[in-house]
């Protein structure tokens, strides 16, 4: 495995030009939140505009609106359930997320089959939390898009078919050869699989170990996918960032909030893109 | 083209006079915000209050009261889609913004005739985002109120029928005088197209692009004008702050957000009202 | 008229007993906020708060309690609308703020008709915005309990029937004596008409001339009322702290916001019950 | 009676071990909230994530759903009046807090004796605010889950059947033995009763004396109990925290909020997690 550290990622992040539009830096499409899970959905697109990602679009039960708004004023909202009108959004999306928060009801699973069957091969689609458990579970397969799974260890079990005392990388990289897309597994140091090659992160604390950490990986990986051409880089960039600046508040704090960790993002973005440290 | 810069804009902020009061300082009203795009609205709003407007209410739809609130408690309420209650609230602005987050439904439409219909001459107007969108797909007239277009440049294309590689100062200026209204073209470096004269911003950057900064600019060009009685110095005022403050962020962040451009403009229009710099 | 000043409020901030509680401090009661102006009574509640208060309600249209609470977990609200509710709530306040976006309709009067038949004279009763004009318009009598009016200058002219060439301080002193109330008349220096003396404050700024300054002020008002034994001390420190803080936050901003004054109440509040300064 | 002090706490706090995940701290159940007194509810839960529990649940009136994610969207939500809904949550949670602003209606009743009939022995419950009433006045017998009462002085009149006057140590360890449950009884120095000791705080001003503090510490000991293996050591940790930081949060300000001292709650848990000062 090859290791994500600060020199890493030096590079990856790309310098914007000075003559570019909001529609350069990508259309992201989150789809999630029920009625009891909204916040998971709220952090993701909060992750992923504060990532710069240009337009942020939000599908996400009614109930969640509000919230979001309050919160999240860039961004906007539709109702997930509305199957015509979550299509239509699909259809102008860059970059699409789909799970947090999203529930494991028969509607979530109609709504997930519904996005497999409609996302194109030039989207690239996140597929996180319930959305996993739901794939794992009806034995759905990957669709065309270009398909990264980002699974804690429970989840890649169910996904991989592993049991946890299995799990190594050879068995890993062949299981994610059989699903046919790259997978962020989510541990203490959490591993990058891509079709040839294997990362392995060097940051992260387990002051980060609270509800919604995930969540926010999942929109920080969407922000940066939606501006990077390169998905590798925006992938190694989200995971690296993401736990570097946990590890920066956990200097201060016994633990470390999501929303905390998203407020900084466009701060640590700035001293990647343009510092090189060696 | 004349440059917009910071000597520019010496002395266009006014001193606000010891006996003065929140009517001495306007009443906008801006129009906007669907049921998917309520963000946009308030972060209009929000950015005409931050600009020091006196009294600020927001017509938008009913499911955005809240977040609106959450936010920005200084702001009144009222429901975009009551003709009756809109149109009272008209005949009391001295600044009206319509557009941003409109949409583009039979209804928007309907709002905007009713507006056009019935904004004084005495009245500044406007008209952004969705709104502009609506004027040109449906060949609307220019109201006999101060008008103020805020187009980007795919929205100047619809509205002048210039093609993007046609476009240029001369056609611009003829464009504009057949329109009867001041054009804030944003780009890159944005131009002002007054009657005579023509501006070009010296400020910006592309960490601005991203959703919700042109329906924060459109927010600051009311907030001034409601409180400037030269309109030309509002609208130049308010486009260079806008990116300057830009500036200003993107010197420790990757990408600026509008509601944080928004919290610093208290402070900068301070430092400009004051301070010459030479 | 003696001058409100630094040296003035010195020694009229209670020191807080160290065994005492949060009823020690206060039971408040703000009613107002209809369907349109929701914010004017978020801002007199968080006011309120952040004076003090030991206990805050707030008494508000419903749509305005997502908000409320969204700002200000440490209120409680009722529907200001159910009668029984708000007098059931009404009869275990020991401060009263009735107006902060009331509003004049029907309904709005039919509310201060109740609060005016129940208060006791045993409560302090702050009579603010919509309410002065719906006690002007309907020539309510003041009520028995300690009362106090907040007028702007336009209120005043309808509640004192003094134009404003008219007014001078004997013709105030002499309609105040016919209210039975204390004044405290808003302006760039505000006067305050106790039974016996008259005050002038010495601080304010036109940084503050924004909507939501007169509610900011009114939630001060009772949160230093709850408090306070000694009613006068606690309307003169709530005047002065008020466009104290306005002063201090306008050094570095053209406007100031009410939300930004009510943050900094505890810590202004802190320094004037400690410090001496001479 | 043993001091609780900077010293008491040292080693209290358990170090995270590098490869825990979110289910390693925890998952707290807080029940309370009506139409009314949703604030409560929300300061408990964001006491109780910012303390660093593990995953965190709320169960409410559905109104104050969208105010708790607008402020917090780390936590889920479930609507309390629901009771399947509810008792599955609860059957699998590892801490459960019950009262805040849960209020005295027959429904909260019912919602309370559900709990008190479901919990196990397995489990920590934390009865606090309105549930302390409502045991006492229906003679509610303490249930099997290992219990902490959490009553003020008033409170604890009620459900110990002493008058203040009477109240002393060897009094209150006897209705404590009655109660079989640990009593934290809430006053200028907090008293904790555990079995076979009795604790006294040696933090804690009156700028606390504010409505939404004792919600607070309801929060700060399920977060603590959630991921402490140690229940006194949560406890003990929890009600120094508390004060400790409403100590320090005093040094500037008159009043001390709930929510100021929620924000400062993982700053503290990491001092005293790593530093011994003696």
């Amino acid at each position: 495995m090859k290791e994500i550290n600060r020199e890493t990622i030096q590079g990856m992040i790309p310098k914007r030009s000075t003559d570019s539009h909001k529609v350069d830096y990508g259309r992201v499409l989150v789809i999630g939140g029920n009625e009891d899970m909204g916040g998971a959905i709220i952090l993701t697109a909060s992750a992923a505009v504060y990532s710069g990602a240009g337009l942020v679009t939000v599908a996400t039960a009614k109930v969640n609106h509000v919230a979001l708004h309050a919160r999240l004023p860039e961004a906007m909202v539709i109702d997930m359930y509305n199957e015509d009108r979550l299509l239509k959004q699909l259809s102008t999306a860059t970059v699409i997320v789909i799970g947090p928060g999203l529930g494991l009801s028969a509607e979530s699973l109609a709504i997930l089959k519904s996005v497999l069957e409609s996302v194109t091969k030039e989207q690239r689609l996140i597929i996180d939390g319930s959305a996993i458990t739901l794939m794992a579970k009806n034995n759905l397969k990957t669709p065309i898009a270009k398909t990264t799974y980002t699974p804690h260890l429970g989840e890649w079990q169910k996904l991989s078919r592993l049991k946890p005392a299995e799990q190594n990388e050879t068995l890993n990289v062949q299981a994610r050869k059989e699903l046919k897309a790259t997978v962020v597994l989510k541990q203490s140091r959490t591993e990058i699989y891509f079709l040839d090659d294997v990362w392995k992160n060097s940051a992260g604390n387990p002051a980060m170990a609270t509800g919604g950490m995930g969540d926010t990986l999942a929109g920080m990986i969407a922000g940066c996918s939606a501006q990077f051409k390169n998905y590798r880089f925006a992938i190694i960039t989200a995971v690296f960032l993401h736990s570097k600046l946990g590890d920066d508040l956990a200097k201060k704090q016994y633990v470390v909030l999501p929303s905390q960790i998203i407020e900084s993002i466009p701060f640590a973005m700035k001293e990647f893109s343009t510092k090189f440290i060696f």
